[in-house]
């Protein structure tokens, strides 16, 4: 497909999709084949959907972004886009087994913030790992800062959103006020919901949790211990957190006479419905690719 | 007391504490009572403490150390001591109970690993533990950089010790060879022998289990990596990792087909061992002062 048949293609799809609202793919779909000759839909390379998403997300470039590739070329024809947390092995395989040949990861792919691959020296895991994309010819791209930066936060949002928060989330905000339930009733609500089936907890399983500090992810022992400080709130829910950080400063704050609990959900399992949000997010604006969301899941057995 | 007399005495104690091996404490105490007038045994300041630990373990400055005091005075005169993990909130009401006035504990008091109060600032967890050491006079002093460089480590002897694993220890070696077990048959065995309830793992229960890379504590991602790829040990023993680092690796490695599994022991339960054990090797050398361990205990509730 030419160029200019593309931009065309893309213009009228927007125009259809904006006009009908979220439009689903299937009812797309005939419509696109009885105005065009060509057999498949629109044609996207991989930065052509980055470009997208910067766009429709009113999103500028962040300074040294860790959003790069990871693995293949900008140029490449998207097949079909994979979204997840961690780009595990099986994640990598599933991709493949879906016929998508884009996988947007929240975290990273060589085990290190900046997938230096050289992090660890001769690590053959990155190898085969390395090896593995080329075979199926996947381009890997990390999505992390810049899905942080859409209004809503796309990660927070999609965890409230899957917990049944929506009412009580305000876009920017880390604090949540939910009707006041029991901590231990708090945690079977997102167990639940979230899907979870083992998590850690410091606090008094019958304190009223009200006032929520949703801080999913591992952002670090600083800033969810400044939250806590700042916002004071009953409970905070966290993916990770450095033990000697976040966890003991929890663990005195209760010993101190203080009222909050701590909630630690596991990294993968936290930030996984912003992931599988934004499909929901990116599949009406672009009609012509199938988006899946491949969850990674818990890489843990709690023993 | 006067220095002259301290010093005298100390050296009067080293010289009969040498020549006797490990005299205990008992044994000292009618042969002071009937060679001195004063009522009580040596006075030792902090930083003689200090100096002691030093000289006996045959110790460099290290420069920038984190193993600086985090409350009260080098000069202070020791009461009582009293090693831990974590300095937390319990553990100081029973020092304070105990009668101790010096805490050595290997990690934080102020929840990062420089101990910056105003890490986070007006940090009122920060405070109200500063005016709880102060209320009880007592000096709080790291012990990480220099306990970690004794020969063995004193951390991971003592884990190695706890979990009955001496006839395989090595003085400076992380890597352990022991009996073959399967994964569940160790994993029990390390709860029992460390007294930990609950504990996480990556690996299939039936893996054979023979060599061991033994990492307590949280030394990072980067080597504990660097461990698993230049060593391949059919598991890795850490005490916390990052999930984003250590524990996708594992993960992945597994997926590759590669025989290795993860135990996550905890990071406060995982070293605990460690400051247990330095009072067997401070005390023969210090029996003018009652050293006692005092666990910090596993943080979190298991849900």
């Amino acid at each position: 497909m030419r160029k200019s048949q593309s931009l065309n293609r893309r213009k009228f799809l927007t125009r259809t999709a904006q006009s009908a609202g979220l439009l689903a793919l299937a009812d797309l779909q005939p419509l696109i084949a009885s105005s065009t000759t060509v057999p498949t839909l629109k044609s996207w390379t991989v930065q052509e959907v980055i470009d997208l998403i910067m766009k429709e997300g009113g999103l500028s470039p962040v300074k040294d972004t860790v959003d790069t590739l990871k693995s293949g070329k900008a140029d490449q024809v998207v097949k079909g886009i994979v979204t997840t947390m961690f780009p595990t092995i099986t994640v990598i395989k599933e991709a493949a087994r879906l016929g998508a040949n884009f996988i947007m990861a929240h975290e990273p792919t060589f085990y290190n913030h900046l997938d230096n691959p050289d992090w660890v020296e001769k690590n053959s895991v990155v190898q085969q790992k390395q090896q593995l994309l080329e075979k199926h010819n996947i381009v890997l791209w990390r999505f992390h800062d810049y899905i942080h930066r859409l209004r809503p936060d796309a990660i927070s949002y999609g965890v409230a959103k899957k917990a049944g928060w929506l009412p009580y989330y305000k876009t920017g905000q880390s604090m949540l006020t939910i009707p006041s339930v029991p901590l231990k009733q708090l945690v079977q609500q997102l167990k639940s919901s979230l899907g979870i089936t083992n998590l850690r907890v410091i606090g008094d399983p019958n304190q009223a949790c009200q006032r929520i500090g949703l801080l999913p992810g591992a952002i670090g022992g600083q800033r969810q211990v400044a939250l806590a400080e700042r916002e004071k709130p009953d409970v905070l829910i966290v993916g990770e957190a450095p033990e000697w950080e976040t966890v003991e400063y929890i663990r005195d704050a209760r010993l101190l006479g203080r009222t909050i609990s701590l909630i630690v959900l596991g990294h993968a399992v936290s930030e996984e419905p912003g992931m599988e949000y934004f499909v929901d997010w990116l599949q009406p604006k672009l009609p012509d690719l199938k988006i899946t969301h491949v969850a990674s899941k818990d890489p843990f057995t709690w023993m």
